[in-house]
């Protein structure tokens, strides 16, 4: 590493027009109507789902193939020009914005299970299938694939923003569950990061090194997933809290019980009066926990129970449970409505959610929930929260109106107050959304100039041309 | 990324004895009586558990901080003499040697376990710390670390080789346990990888990158680990099978069933021949299950008799069980007991075992290790197979007469088609133990050239003089 370390982008500005026109064009040859540059296609292109501007690529190849993808990022990378991928778009920091113009490839059409492993409990699949699709195929086999953020993203995408959800105190985040990744580097080489042996020791670590590098370092192309067996047994259960605390601490006291809960989420008083909005529930308005144990039939009855002492002891109550499956998607409709329930909170029509997350040690979750609230109550905005409490992991999504600066003013503050809370008690600026464009200013934060300078090695090394969907991850 | 990819190591010979001299003055200034130079203490530090021949360091240096590592470090970069890590000194493929010379910083007085969370479930140690002394410490806290190598290891020296063992099936390796490291860079600079939150996607995974580099990246000073509940109930079992394959049918079926088992250890008939010898347990020379289940009380029992009707449809049997602490202690007295069990099988006193391990898909284990056992048959070794078998991980360790050059070129020659084999499987050339000196031409066949030059460019940027534990991991 050199003592000098230079901002990572080489590329602060739009290539050439006669790069980006020779690279098109070198594209079209190999892509004809798959190479596409009419202007809906590339603003759907830069969509992103939060107030971050549309910033389109120039043009947008659609991929079927490693070697497709290949042949791409070697004209883009002769002609010098970014390289985005795109999933389903789902991303909510400004992934698939291209900032400095170049070319999209859209991966959705990679969308084949190319292998299932049902011995070794592994599946290959391509980046375009999403999670949905991955455990509707694997439906009759007993198996099934846990991650599962909140929209049906593409496993691609999940890859390359280190994704998690509800399943992750059991079952770990995409680190925990990619064996291995194909991968088209900047050059347009090709590399597999490991082989599918459940675990190794032979060399560094390129699939976490992939994983949650947001397309910056390559593009994947391949994955292999881990599989599970799907439970003997779940029970779910719900329970309402006097406080966050109480929640929070009967979270803490269930983990280190040893009770291997599979789902444990959070959400505040303020979702719950929207779930009575949304559907009548006549339920307190009062924090409350959305449980699942996985195990044998005896196993889960068990754990369940034993949850509930514990939750008597802070307090909690009422607590329901139950291991039957109709009952069991009864006992979490609630939280499955949640995204609509939230609708119910808008004071006006125009109102929209913006979405962000933090993550902190579980220790310090009551106070960074409870502080959060306090914040959004005081400046008067709807910030209603929803948590992965297992992991210390939650999101809050204020509602407002776009049309009003003011509004808008305020929510962007808020939300810059959240972050540093997160990060004042330990915790990361994004737990499982990924930095993109719009959390960049948190790395310096979150990270030591040292650290910043190691992952800058690290982009400088593998990408010297810096077009591996640059402004990304790390300043520009 | 280069087109062009030389060898990683400028440094493929000893620095010039000037430099080391330099280097080692320098570093008495500080180190004082901290700082040796005697031959007993520099080879031992070159120990090695196994054939490969001793390369002892120039000097041992004594880190008690990171600061003197940092300072250590700083030193032999302006020298450009190479720095190896040492731990414990159990590393088994030649990790702790150094082939080019130079300084050998010793850990082992870094054994200070710095923070406990136990609401977080983590705790902040030293490198010198061993597993055991980290669990002893632990014992009142009703929390347990579960990565557990057979030797008692540093944690930072399991952390630099990605160790695991019994319990990864169900706790992961060190890569899943690993929450943040401080390390000190090949140019002295101190670096944090991440926070304490259980998960982030905060940019590119630094703390994966560092844990199995074996010290070529830079030198892991704190450890962030991840700790857990002792079960309320752990229950333990024995169950012998007619084959290899039906034991390794046993384990797929019971992992697919999703029953959440901690520990699945497999021996071979060789092995249990050893147990009787050892402990005159008149047991059928069949191979044999060790299982573990954690859990509430009436889970382990559930879990555990579902897997003996398992284990009975492939044969097995007699299956034997208990909760009891006293007898889960005694049914897997014999496992613990193994490295002395293997020692009945000598047919000289002055024969030594080599210890290698290898990791396939675990479809392909059961055919593995019956192939193995015939290869070893055929060429009249005598090579016990012990298996971490939900991971399709296993050991073999043939002995031999170390003073008996053609037995030692005979089980070498095993050894290396014991490797091919599990890569011809789409296995890995080491599960648990590493690269070190001995497995880097198996690197070669594992990985493309195109995935080494990606390891490669990233060593150079790190270490662009190759002085982090040169020699290792990536060729010279």
């Amino acid at each position: 590493m050199t003592e000098q370390s230079p901002a990572v982008a080489r590329l602060a500005a739009r290539p050439p027009q006669a790069a980006l026109d020779a690279a098109t064009r070198a594209l079209a040859d190999i892509f004809d109507a798959r190479l596409v540059t009419s202007q809906a296609v590339r603003v759907q292109h830069g969509h992103i789902l939060t107030w971050t501007p549309n910033q389109p690529p120039d043009a947008v190849v659609f991929a079927q193939s490693t070697e497709d993808v290949a042949a791409a990022v070697k004209i883009c990378a002769a002609h010098g020009v970014p390289v985005i991928a795109f999933g389903t778009g789902t991303s909510l920091e400004g992934h698939t914005n291209a900032p400095y113009g170049g070319v999209c490839i859209d991966l959705s059409m990679m969308n084949e299970i190319l292998e299932v492993h049902a011995e070794d409990l592994d599946c290959v699949v391509q980046p375009g299938v999403t999670r949905k699709a991955l455990n509707e195929y694997l439906r009759d086999t007993g198996l099934f694939f846990p991650i599962d953020p909140g929209a049906d993203a593409s496993l691609g995408g999940m890859t390359a923003t280190r994704a998690s959800g509800t399943n992750a105190v059991r079952y770990g985040t995409m680190k925990d569950n990619v064996l291995s990744l194909t991968v088209v580097m900047p050059d347009g080489k090709i590399v597999k990061t490991a082989r599918r042996a459940k675990k190794s020791s032979a060399g560094y670590d390129l699939t976490r090194l992939f994983v949650g590098s947001e397309g910056t370092l390559g593009i994947v192309t391949e994955i292999t997933l881990r599989l599970y067996g799907i439970p003997e047994a779940i029970s779910a259960a719900t329970c309402q809290f006097r406080s966050i605390k109480a929640a929070c601490d009967t979270v803490i006291e269930t983990i280190q019980s040893g009770l291997p809960i599979a789902r444990i989420e959070l959400v505040d008083a303020l979702t719950v009066r929207a779930f009575n909005n949304y559907a009548k529930l006549g339920l307190v308005e009062a924090p409350m926990l959305f449980l699942e144990f996985h195990g044998t039939a005896k196993g889960v009855e068990e754990q369940t129970q034993r949850f509930g002492e514990i939750a008597e002891g802070h307090g909690g109550g009422p607590f329901n449970w139950t291991t039957k499956p109709e009952e069991r998607t009864k006992l979490w409709q609630a939280r499955h409505d949640v995204f609509w329930a939230h609708q119910t909170l808008k004071s006006k029509p125009e109102m929209t959610g913006f979405a962000t997350d933090v993550c902190v040690p579980i220790s310090r979750l009551a106070d960074c929930v409870t502080e959060t609230i306090r914040d959004a109550e005081e400046i008067g905005i709807v910030a209603p929260i929803v948590g992965h409490v297992g992991d210390g992991n939650f999101h809050c999504g204020p509602l407002f109106d776009p049309r009003d600066e003011a509004e808008v003013a305020k929510v962007k503050a808020f939300v810059e107050r959240l972050v540093r809370r997160g990060l004042d008690m330990g915790g990361t600026c994004t737990g499982e959304h990924g930095i993109g464009q719009a959390k960049i200013k948190y790395m310096r934060e979150e990270h030591s100039p040292e650290t910043l300078n190691v992952m800058r090695a690290i982009k400088r090394a593998l990408d010297p041309q810096n077009i591996m969907n640059p402004g990304k991850v790390l300043d520009a």
